[in-house]
């Protein structure tokens, strides 16, 4: 692999290849070997022209337990915000010793522009692009999934037969998006539920079944049900419910929780609006998976660290050192 | 130990223990050991709900010392301002894999719910909460006065004997609060110097004695005289004396500097106002330790850090290595 | 060598020193030693007083790429902005243990002031000051000129009989200054290309030349056309040309670069603004030492950290620890 930009081209088999290296960096954590050797040397960017300190921070502690250096690059009062382009930033970091960047960007494409560009060698990991797509959040789901379904069995399966629901602001949501794309690489059937206007238009050409109601698709007993974020600068606008109204429609509230099989797992990509999409009822529950996201999430960024940086370049980065 | 959330709480023995241990870190620094590989593969994260540069620095500095991974998360801009609890924050900061989390919060009590609540695992030290308790300054205060008092022999040595007069804005300072309950606890008799107004209303319950003139405190021979710094924000207050007012009664001036017995040493836990609270002839006196305090902190909060992390746990974590 | 702070006072021969252990810096790059363990154990601080991403970046990796620790410090929303002194900011970061503070600030003198005040003993690096200097970008720049020159010969050499031409905005220019005098020291000729308000009153005290037509330099076949960066805030000022007539009169458009003699390299401190000092030809034309300067920024600041913090100072720091 050289970089990670979205699911939606993502092979089958380099999704199964991040997911089961993901697997060996938990298992050394279990082992108490909090620290690999393996990026020594070299230094991880984590570019940022949005705040994202979660997704910024779980990166940082991805490469720093790999050894690698972190350099945080944030737009704001720097070179950026004086007007610098893509181009520039991303050529001076690469010059500066930046052997992988982490874009997270708010224009859609702007990671497969810097990887495609040939403006940079170093290999780009979309860290979320616009409305686009947040490849690695659909990665620790995937592999979340899998862990619950298939626990010390999991190495080397997909998600075949597992019937995976996403609710909420589907329109806007690029965690949706690379869920969809990789789900459906893994095998697993996808239904989208929302608010008639925020599902996106081109939603047909989507490899998913579409629900407007929340308590017809859990009474479909989905083996994961994924409750979106829901932005609150959106609330407003014209298409969108009233939080209440959104509550009271969309939310996993105590009573759909109970209404849910006991084998349904509950996710979250985090941060919650506890009360507004997700009650703590359903947080808090043994269902949740939450706080295993955010676990896995540091397992699956160390193996696309790695598989980028020590894994199938190697040879040919040898080569170009001669 | 488990947490650092308070001095009022700490036994005498945790709290001696935490100062010999720190003499052990300025020791290894002596001899030019600047690295410890103590907490090598320990993440430590500093939470900052406000800010606070130089106590972030200061444990920053110390973590690195231990060879710990350092995370920095400033509330600002990142989930907290969207909108998530502390809870679901902390949470995640310890799914990410942090060992320590060094908190800084706006609320009295946060750091105590933190660590009581059941939320995390991972080791908690306060780092300033509200008005309630900023434990590190206590500790490295009192690792201040009993260097100069005991020099070489300090370890397992108390303050007994000693007498120690804080003045200030005693009512708004944690600072001040964490001092008055360690002092006590290592057996120093703790005089209160302020303004009538920026006196608390419980102060009868604590173990000191008020005063309101800093001449007559002064002319009681005190071992140390520690000026808490003014916060500006507070000055047009109707509680607070004008700056003037406030420099001309309670300010260490040069007068009242010479007035002081030649044994007394000046204390500030930092930033100065500079011929507000405290006058340059003191604070660059030979008596003032303004800077050992700074460079004692360091060494304090390496020893918090590795009887948290390291120290009285390590059969325990032994035992989970297996 | 104690500190760096200007070019105007550094001998020749500490500036070829510089030069040549950079070189020996981008040699164990080119040999994959990404990391020298040199300065273990070393903390480096960057304390910056005006926001500057690109030249902390820099310094960031230059010190963990010799194993340095690094502490950021922004004066924003810390201690400083409370009012705190230079002074008690500096004393305070060594007092932490700061072996170098490498400093950013809007006031001329400032990095003098800290190295020869007594204040502290740390190594002091000046990475911009005001309208004054900003030393590491001279050397970044002459080293970048002698290798384009000189090639793997370069060692020793200085830059006797080089040609450079600066142009732009020379009076708020500290890069331009640094660069007068390190490029005087190395023995090149300078000519300055500015509009006529943009030269400094007392340009004749400098050993340069002082031109006014863009053409008429470029026609006198510099080796190096160093473009600066036209700092956007001051466009509107009185003395400035309109950004129309400064892109027509002093800019390099594709026109002025295919006049340019084909050895002729093109140099800019970055960011660039595409378009108005500099076209995006000239930019990205084979004669662009813009990356060059970037890379050799960081091989120039490892050599600027190891000659401070272990170079010259170890036979005396040996004797300090005694």
């Amino acid at each position: 692999m050289r970089h990670l930009l979205d699911t939606q081209f993502l092979a089958k088999d380099d999704a199964l290849r991040i997911l089961d290296v993901a697997e060996d960096m938990v298992d050394s954590q279990t082992r108490e070997i909090k620290k690999l050797p393996t990026l020594r040397g070299k230094t991880v960017v984590n570019l940022f022209f949005e705040d994202s300190t979660r997704t910024r921070i779980s990166f940082e502690a991805a490469a720093k337990r790999l050894s690698a250096d972190v350099i945080n690059f944030a737009a704001k009062g720097s070179s950026v915000s004086k007007g610098e382009s893509l181009q520039d930033t991303a050529q001076t970091l690469q010059a500066m010793g930046a052997d992988a960047v982490v874009i997270r960007h708010g224009a859609s494409g702007a990671p497969r522009t810097l990887a495609t560009s040939g403006w940079i060698s170093a290999g780009v990991v979309n860290a979320g692009d616009g409305t686009h797509e947040h490849p690695t959040q659909a990665l620790l789901d995937a592999f979340t999934i899998r862990k619950r379904l298939h626990g010390a069995a999991s190495r080397g399966k997909d998600l075949s037969g597992a019937k995976v629901t996403i609710v909420g602001d589907i329109l806007h949501s690029r965690v949706a998006r690379s869920n969809v794309w990789l789900l459906r690489t893994l095998g697993a059937a996808v239904t989208l539920v929302a608010p008639p206007t925020l599902v996106p238009q081109d939603v047909r050409a989507w490899p998913v079944t579409v629900e407007y109601s929340l308590d017809a698709a859990i009474a479909a007993a989905p083996d994961a049900l994924m409750m979106l974020r829901i932005q609150s600068e959106r609330m407003n606008a014209a298409y969108f419910p009233t939080e209440r109204e959104y509550s009271r429609l969309w939310g996993l509230d105590p009573e759909r929780l109970n209404a849910l099989p006991e084998g349904t797992m509950v996710m979250h990509p985090g941060p919650m609006n506890r009360g507004l999409e997700i009650s703590s009822a359903a947080a808090d529950s043994a269902r949740s998976t939450v706080l295993e996201q955010v676990a896995n999430g540091v397992a699956v960024r160390m193996a696309v660290l790695y598989l980028l940086l020590a894994g199938e370049r190697t040879h040919e980065e040898r080569e170009d050192d001669r």
